[in-house]
């Protein structure tokens, strides 16, 4: 059984103006920017993407332009998680009806130090209530931010009470070890990797693709590393590729890295409100932002 | 200036059927019952409430059902914090509508090392938008799940900002010295203890009552310290209490907490849809909960 091939997929920030309303036309207009430049996909709504600074009818309104601005449903991967049962089955019900190619679901992320048996019942709740044949689940292992891990005891139960259904796994945990422990011992199982540089060895580990931050500014470079990382004769332009985007991953960690990846994004695309991020965010200063922004310059010169 | 008094609150439970579905009648029933038992107010929809469990419409239906039932809006202390802005102003200014006494406010919770700032508008943002004169806002301090803390610097921040709103502190951190330490430092501020063995020693520092989990189950022997603490004849009657107290709180942690509380409440309520919990909590197995029935029974000899 091989697993899915996903690709190139962007973890995509989310534009909101001064007064935090989102910018649904500038967000549909980075969905498709981000398709040219290379993305297989748009992960929208992940934790880039600030997903639980949003209220639910927000989040729908932002899948909505994306498919308004004529972005395909297969080429879209909302985070749909919410804590509760709920709201994760009305968010992930609304992705399925309008054609996502597959849920990003976070794990409920209030309580600390619940059992897997709590997390399989939250995900049988969401898989069995929404009851779609067309519902694919990539798990989302951020353990640094939710302090809820996946464990793979977790993924063996969930793949054998939902075949088909659970897919894959994005896991920002930024360790390959754990990643290639999860191809070996889930055959069909989609691991995506959610840190940029760690791409390449995770396509060499048999891994299926990557949901990235950094892609939402260098995802050609992603993309070069997707097309070619399996041709002996492309190494070097391949490894260029890669140190490439780790320049770029370096740069959005200058500091705090969603306001530092959307003041990137502000000169990248030319729209001011892109460094706008919603509380309890907050941008970089302007000073912060003009350093940022010649970094930018330095990199791509 | 004196801090507002506000007593012995209990952070209740809430029922819910086999199905999950909340069980509006259990609760307003319980509602009325631990008014009865003793306890000033209700602090629904906290920690020990689930309140992050459930959907945006469901919390505003529980909070409805208590007031539908004959409790009083001046009775209620909901929690109204969502991870997002939007659904936190919606929730809060429903319980201002509906005449809350205050309403408790987790800080957003998925992002971990926010800045005091970006909190300090997560907040602000709330109480501009909701722009009612009637609204009290009791900070919730309880690290060890949020992983967000409340700083002294943000609270000083608030207050200077929302004087007269940001009326108080609900801190279930369990550390008397950080209690003390707000008492001292700010002048008015209740500062209300989320553990049950700290109300005594809260209570003769300068604190305003607590907002405790035992409370669903033992409110009288809280009533009891909260009306004689001060009362040098009292004093046998108070250890009194408050040993007794501490030994049903340490029973509630026999298990996971709020597995056991509501094991508990099965039996002290009567009615066995009690032990149910939303995912991702898990109930008591049947062995459990008779192990901590038996123990109910005996503390109660």
């Amino acid at each position: 059984m091989i697993a899915e091939n996903f690709g190139v997929n962007c973890a995509a920030a989310t534009p909101v103006g001064a007064d935090g309303a989102p910018r649904l036309d500038l967000f549909a207009a980075h969905c498709k920017a981000l398709l040219n430049e290379g993305c297989h996909g748009v992960a929208l709504l992940g934790t880039t993407g600030e997903a639980n600074n949003f209220a639910v009818s927000e989040r729908k309104a932002l899948l909505e332009a994306a498919l308004k601005a004529g972005v395909r449903g297969d080429q879209l991967l909302p985070g749909t998680s919410s804590c509760n049962v709920p709201e994760t089955i009305e968010l992930t019900r609304h992705a399925v009806d309008h054609g996502a190619r597959a849920c990003v679901l976070l794990p409920p992320f209030y309580y600390k130090g619940v059992s897997d048996e709590g997390l399989f019942h939250f995900y049988a709740s969401v898989i069995e209530v929404v009851a779609d044949d067309r519902l694919r689940v990539i798990l989302y292992h951020i353990p640094q931010v939710t302090q809820v891990p996946i464990s793979h005891e977790l993924i063996a139960r969930l793949r054998d009470a939902f075949p088909g259904i659970v897919a894959g796994i994005k896991d920002s945990a930024g360790d390959i070890a754990n990643m290639t422990a999860m191809i070996e011992r889930f055959p069909g199982f989609a691991v995506l990797a959610g840190a940029d540089p760690l791409l390449l060895p995770l396509l060499q580990a048999g891994g299926a693709g990557c949901i990235t931050a950094t892609s939402n500014l260098r995802s050609d470079a992603l993309r070069v590393i997707w097309d070619n990382w399996s041709d002996p004769e492309a190494a070097d332009k391949v490894t260029a590729a890669q140190d490439r985007i780790n320049g770029w991953r370096t740069l959005t960690n200058a500091y705090v890295q969603l306001p530092t990846v959307k003041a990137m994004l502000a000169k990248a695309r030319g729209d001011a409100d892109w460094r706008n991020l919603r509380a309890p965010l907050v941008k970089l200063t302007d000073e912060e932002t003009n350093a940022v922004w010649a970094e930018m310059d330095r990199l791509n010169a």
